[in-house]
């Protein structure tokens, strides 16, 4: 089995209402030094083991977990025990 | 200025209905491998340079960010050049 850690971010220039949301709430809160706020996706999958898992992971991304318009995402694999 | 990406996890054993919902639809896909699901947030703040910032990051998530009964945390503070 193994552990699929996928990391989804809005691409540079891409408005990030919620993070401007956060942002306002942590000065108000007083956090001023808080200058830029970027919101994201965690997914964390178990799957079966794959000998092209890397590409499987990519197409996963691609037609369903990211907008590959507005979105960067990266991953990492590690090895897991079936619970 | 410092970069702090902060993770954001449910506990174990909370129900996560989106992390159901996208396995489903993984399933759909013909991603049949896919055993489970877990969705997140990913925060990416700048923040000033502080000699307790380890204690300012705990506030925030503890105040705003993550709600301590549902989620876990933790993060990773990097030095990045003023933009």
């Amino acid at each position: 089995m193994k552990k699929v850690t996928i990391y989804i971010m809005p691409k540079q220039g891409v408005l990030d209402p919620q993070g401007k949301a956060i942002q306002t709430s942590l000065n108000a809160l007083g956090f001023s030094d808080v200058e830029e706020v970027q919101t994201g996706k965690l997914i964390e999958l178990v799957v079966e083991d794959h000998e092209d898992i890397d590409k499987r992971v990519g197409e996963m991304c691609d037609k369903l977990l990211a907008n590959p318009v507005m979105e960067d995402y990266h991953y990492e694999v590690e090895e897991v025990a079936r619970t």
